[in-house]
């Protein structure tokens, strides 16, 4: 065979590859909706002024975009919720990441989750101190290690042999966060359920492939004590996803562990003749509510239809689907 | 009004209250099964010699019958589940409490979680060190703190507070358990699913009154690093409790975490048309088994019906309850 002839073979392969490529990729978007819901905490937030209102619309919109972006061009759910919730652990308003709550011993320890619902692999992280962004230290426990849950130091060794970015308290350290702090420390006790925004951050997202994810990020409570650990980084509680919806919750981490909220909302989207939207409103309304609890949850299901419930008065959040649903809300 | 004629009247009062309380436990003894049923660990355990499976069902027998008595006098599931594990923990034969496997580091960090199904309190503890009991510890949390779980030196710290029994390293040692730590030590890796035996301990009960807990207890992973947390302290995924069922999970905690395999069994229960048995078999057979996971799952539902399954070649387990049901097995 000439070189010539090799060359005219090779092309029409390439050529043809393209076009079956391209074949899937419409058909894909054409089958199947996509889309993606985030929170940055629910309570009851009172008072912002106009401007503060701004910035927090602001860092939702900017999380929402980029995640939308990265499902819109094909990427998967899982590096959606992820992008999205980096983005909010890096911004101070938050607390999770930069900007967390301090403990009582004046640490800031931080806790968080990832689930793909595809296949169910789980990594999370707990009382983490240092790295710049827990999610990606629960992303690095799904991706590399026999694991799901590592806590404390053996988690930060973990992330800092994989490469992580740490930094040092000074960063993730603000003004607002220590002077909660120095309050409780004066009082010396932790308040469960405070009349202020809770801070946690989440992400939900379906992909053009169906795939599901979910993903939160936590400070945790101001001047938690003892090594308590709350829901979000508890598989089941605060974050899971699997092949029918993604939940991620926030608010008073107790009663979201000991009504397992989140596998609640998906086990009652199975089981139940309840949709999306029943299933998170009786979990959080009909179960956590009587309980005494407080917060919000977040879902989106495989088909792409969304649910945000919350029993406070304001979660900060926003969503956006193929099918044109938009949001970006406090109140 | 004469002091006889008053005294008269008071032993009126004293003989109907007594005839009222009477009639009352008589009524509720009939009304309410009641019944235990523990476990010591699944496993593909073999080569037991006679004498040491005869160690193994003495230990037993003798945590379900101080725990079954405790029922049948009239005490609380969470009481009898407490009983039956604290007597597993401080046997070295299995591995929570004394007797437990070593983390990387040498050091024996233990996991515990106690639920009480009528109102979901919880309490769990994670990476314990030093405390005899450590489902002691969790039930501290349960009772006397607004938390459910702790973690590390904090959970530690909390059980000191409380006034809980600690011991040395060299209570909890064990020679079995430290030529099996020197082994992995020489590999320099963990195992998730060793042809041994796990040793995780368990138990589960419903009580004269229909109220349900569970409680499991844990060392976790030979050889663990990086602070890895299992499923057995993680409300949810190892243990479950709730006003119709309640469930007590072992074997490689990533697999039941990932499933969230005790809260699923009872979600299965709940809302589908599955009994007690159908749903540990589904959640184990159809769920764990086909990710790669392994291990054994117990529960009790209100009616007192009981159910166990493994999916390895043994789980130490017993279980008598008020209809005349009772085991002692291993294979």
């Amino acid at each position: 065979m000439t070189i010539t002839s090799r060359r005219t073979i090779l092309s029409i392969i390439c050529i043809l590859y393209c076009w079956c490529s391209c074949g899937t990729a419409v058909q894909e978007a054409r089958v199947q909706d996509f889309g993606i819901v985030i929170h940055g905490g629910s309570g009851n937030i009172r008072n912002l002024s106009e401007q503060e209102e701004q910035r927090y619309r602001s860092a939702l919109q900017l999380a929402l975009k980029k995640a939308y972006k990265i499902l819109e061009s094909g990427g998967t759910a899982i590096d959606a919720v992820q992008s999205a919730v980096v983005l909010l652990e890096d911004d101070s308003l938050f607390n999770a990441g930069r900007g967390s709550v301090f403990s009582s011993a004046g640490r800031i320890e931080m806790d968080a989750c990832i689930m793909n619902g595809q296949n169910l692999q789980t990594g999370a992280v707990a009382n983490i101190q240092g790295v710049k962004n827990p999610i990606k230290a629960a992303r690095a426990v799904l991706e590399s290690s026999d694991h799901v849950l590592l806590i404390g130091e053996g988690a930060a060794d973990f992330s800092r042999a994989q490469g992580l970015t740490f930094r040092e308290h000074s960063y993730f350290e603000t003004q607002a966060r220590y002077k909660k702090y120095l309050k409780a420390k004066e009082r010396n006790r932790v308040e469960l359920d405070h009349d202020d925004k809770m801070g946690t951050v989440g992400a939900v997202a379906v992909d053009r492939f169906g795939n599901l994810a979910a993903a939160t990020s936590t400070g945790g409570l101001n001047f938690k004590k003892f090594g308590r650990v709350g829901d979000s980084s508890i598989p089941g509680a605060g974050t899971y996803a699997n092949k029918l919806c993604a939940v991620s919750c926030t608010g008073v981490g107790e009663y979201f562990l000991r009504t397992i909220a989140a596998h609640r909302t998906a086990s009652l989207l199975e089981l139940s003749d309840l949709d999306l939207k029943g299933a998170v409103h009786r979990t959080l309304n009909e179960e956590i509510v009587p309980l005494g609890g407080r917060g919000g949850i977040i879902a989106i299901d495989h088909k792409a239809d969304i649910a945000c419930d919350f029993s406070t008065k304001a979660m900060f959040r926003a969503y956006k689907n193929s099918k044109d649903e938009y949001l970006v809300g406090i109140y």
